[in-house]
C-alpha cells in the first residue's frame, strides 16, 4: 500500500542519499496538503540539528509564519530521535507518522518514548510502520554500500 | 559567585525578557573563548525550534564547519527541553553546564535524563545549578509580570 506523503518522504530521503547523507526524509501536510519536504542534511551543511524533521518544521513555522503546528501531521521515514521528538512536542504538531524503528537512538519507543509521555504538555497521536519495508530497505542499502 | 560564561547566559537570556520571550539564553564555549551566545526566540521568529540552545549550537557548527561539537562546552540559563538534550547529543557537547532546573519539562533529571542514558551514542558532562538562583530569578520575575 501506498501512502502519498510517506510516499514523498521516501521520495526526499533518496534525495539524501544521493548526498551521502543517512537518507530520512520528511513532510509536513497542513488541510491535505504539503507544506514542506525535506531530508536529512547534517553532513551538507555541517550542522548537528539539520535533521529532515527539524529541517521540515522550520520550514512549516516560516510558511504559516507561527511556531504552532497543531494543525499539521508529520511523515518521517524513520522513528525520530530525541531532538526531533522532542521539536514534535515543542511544536505540537499533530500527528506523527513514521516509517521504520529505529533501535539505537528511536525517541518514540525504541530507546525511550517521549511522545507518550504525559508529563510534557503535548502529545500527538501516533502511526508507525507506515510503508516500513520500503522505508527500512533505503537505510540497509545506504550503510551497505558505505561498508 | 559569578561563573563569566554563565554570566553572558544570563545577559542573553535579559535580551529574551525584553522581547517578551520566556527569558533562556545559552552561550557555547572552545577553548575558553565564547563562539556563540543567543537567547530564545520563539515568539520572536515564529519558530518552535528556536530555543537558545538550538540556535547556539547552529550559530557554532556555521561557524566551525562541522556538526560535531565534542570540544566545546554549552552553559545555558535553564535545563534543557528533550529538544535541546537531544541536540546537545547530536552534537556531541563535552561539557553542559546549566543554572535552573524545569520541573515541568527539563530532560537532563525533572522529567525524563536523556543525557545520562547509555543507549544513546554520547552522554556529555554535566555540571547544574550554576547561578541558579539568578537564573531562576529571571524566569520567576518574567512570569511574575505577565500575570
Amino acid at each position: 500500500m501506498i501512502n502519498p506523503y510517506m510516499e514523498i518522504a521516501i521520495q526526499e530521503a533518496r534525495k539524501a542519499a544521493e548526498k551521502g547523507e543517512v537518507p530520512v526524509g520528511a513532510v509536513i501536510v497542513k488541510d491535505r496538503l504539503i507544506i514542506s519536504r525535506t531530508h536529512n542534511l547534517r553532513e551538507t551543511t555541517g550542522n548537528a540539528t539539520a535533521h529532515a524533521e527539524i529541517l521540515a518544521i522550520n520550514e512549516a513555522c516560516r510558511i504559516l509564519g507561527r511556531w504552532r503546528l497543531d494543525d499539521c501531521d508529520l511523515y518521517v521515514t524513520l522513528e525520530p530521535c530525541p531532538m526531533c521528538a522532542g521539536a514534535i512536542i515543542n511544536a505540537r504538531i499533530r500527528r506523527l507518522y513514521f516509517g521504520a524503528s529505529d533501535p539505537k537512538a528511536g525517541a518514540v519507543g525504541s530507546v525511550v518514548d517521549l511522545l507518550r509521555m504525559r508529563a510534557f504538555n503535548h502529545t500527538p497521536e501516533i502511526y508507525e510502520g507506515i510503508m516500513e519495508s520500503q522505508c527500512r530497505e533505503l537505510l540497509t542499502e545506504f550503510f551497505r554500500a558505505r561498508r
